[in-house]
């Protein structure tokens, strides 16, 4: 994020929707076929015929379908094309969530996994990709829906973090937030209405819970969570951006952490 | 930055180029003279005549002008004729040093000010400002040239806060650190090759100067620290997006002043 006004424009029109694209219903299903990771399928909402076919490949590859207007395909898609599917190809793979529990008892160490409650701007999961990475995090954990996923503008906000995180990408984040916690793992909402963050221990396993900045946390995750944390507003304005707010919990985690090593 | 793709798309197009800009030279001028705030002034690089009486005007009244080519005004103005000048509206007025540390004495507080060194990323910058401001800073610094200022998107960016904090658009950001240290302010820059930022008291007069992300700190700027803070890095990227980093170093200090009012 520290290109220029021009620059980032031209960035967020190209890496948005020229790169990694591919439209036209047969290019898509093949691209399915090969085993190509795709990071999501866009679907008009008036498509008929062979979109079926499409649709039961997404299915059966566990593919996120979004069902979109003819006009955003025709944007993305620019000259080419699209018969009304396009599928966005994802930078790489994901993983499971006890993939991301058995990386950190390979390690030998308490799990430390962030979970992303729908953080639909890509700059901000990218953002929070790369912190997590930095703060030795074990996994990220994003839904499938009304969510960023690991695309290409991800990727590179993520400074290439999106390479060396394991990221999940689960249907239900209610239902990921259980298997954590049967794995003895805490969970923490970031929340107003939540304790002071730095009087509360955040040692043991952690899964810290990052709200979107419009809503926050949803009520049925926020039910879900152990605890809730806040951070101290000393202003007038009463939330930080999403990426700042996850940076500051993330890192008081490792502090903590640190500083029980030492004892 | 909560808005999806399309939406943060539409948004960066229309508020760094089509809102907030006058352009031609009867109407730049007349802007200034009326003593509307003015954040920049955009002059093509090949325009003669009578825009000499407007940089003039620019340096009577301490405006930017930034040298552009032809094709940037182009894209700025759209369909309306530029006559190789655009002036850029400011969304608040900018403070002095003097108002910033006065502020702080009224308010009967350590200064806390926050130095941005070239963040030319207006989201980034939006973000700081955003953070400082929860964080009860006193004022953010940013020079004149080589940064984001407070356009339109800053302002967005910051959720308003940029109405709220007092930020200070100095000619020379060298000197604006030696007038902070004149009046008892100790300056700590962010560095990879600083002190682990924990084990650093934090407490007193502060001036925090955050680096640009694809530079860090310029070498002038780094010898005027009295101190230099790292975060730990614990996997494989080596920095974190400039207005995260500034959010975690930002709340340290907020944690071990709230602290210290506590003993």
């Amino acid at each position: 994020m520290n290109s220029q006004a021009g620059g980032r424009k031209a960035a967020s029109n190209s890496s948005q929707y020229s790169e990694g694209l591919i439209a036209g219903r047969n290019p898509v299903a093949e691209a399915i076929r090969s085993g190509k990771i795709i990071d999501s399928v866009y679907v008009s909402a008036n498509a008929k015929g062979s979109i079926g076919a499409i649709l039961d490949l997404c299915r059966k590859n566990g593919i996120a379908v979004k069902r979109v207007d003819d006009k955003k395909l025709d944007r993305m898609s620019g000259v080419t094309t699209h018969q009304g599917v396009i599928a966005a190809v994802g930078c790489a793979e994901y993983f499971s969530i006890a993939e991301i529990l058995a990386y950190a008892a390979q390690r030998g160490e308490d799990p430390f996994v962030i979970i992303c409650d729908e953080i639909e701007d890509p700059h901000n999961l990218g953002a929070i990709i790369r912190t997590a990475e930095a703060a030795g995090a074990h996994g990220v954990i994003i839904p499938k829906r009304r969510s960023a996923s690991l695309t290409q503008t991800v990727f590179k906000t993520s400074a290439g973090a999106a390479s060396y995180v394991k990221v999940a990408r689960v249907s239900n984040l209610a239902s990921a937030i259980d298997e954590l916690k049967q794995c003895g793992v805490w969970i923490y909402g970031t929340d107003a209405d939540g304790e002071d963050y730095s009087t509360v221990r955040l040692d043991g396993p952690i899964g810290l819970v990052i709200g979107s900045e419009g809503f926050g946390i949803g009520r049925l995750i926020k039910e879900k969570c152990d605890f809730l944390l806040r951070l101290p507003m000393l202003g007038k304005v009463n939330s930080l951006n999403a990426s700042v707010a996850a940076g500051i919990f993330m890192y008081e985690v490792v502090k903590q952490r640190r500083s029980n090593d030492k004892c």
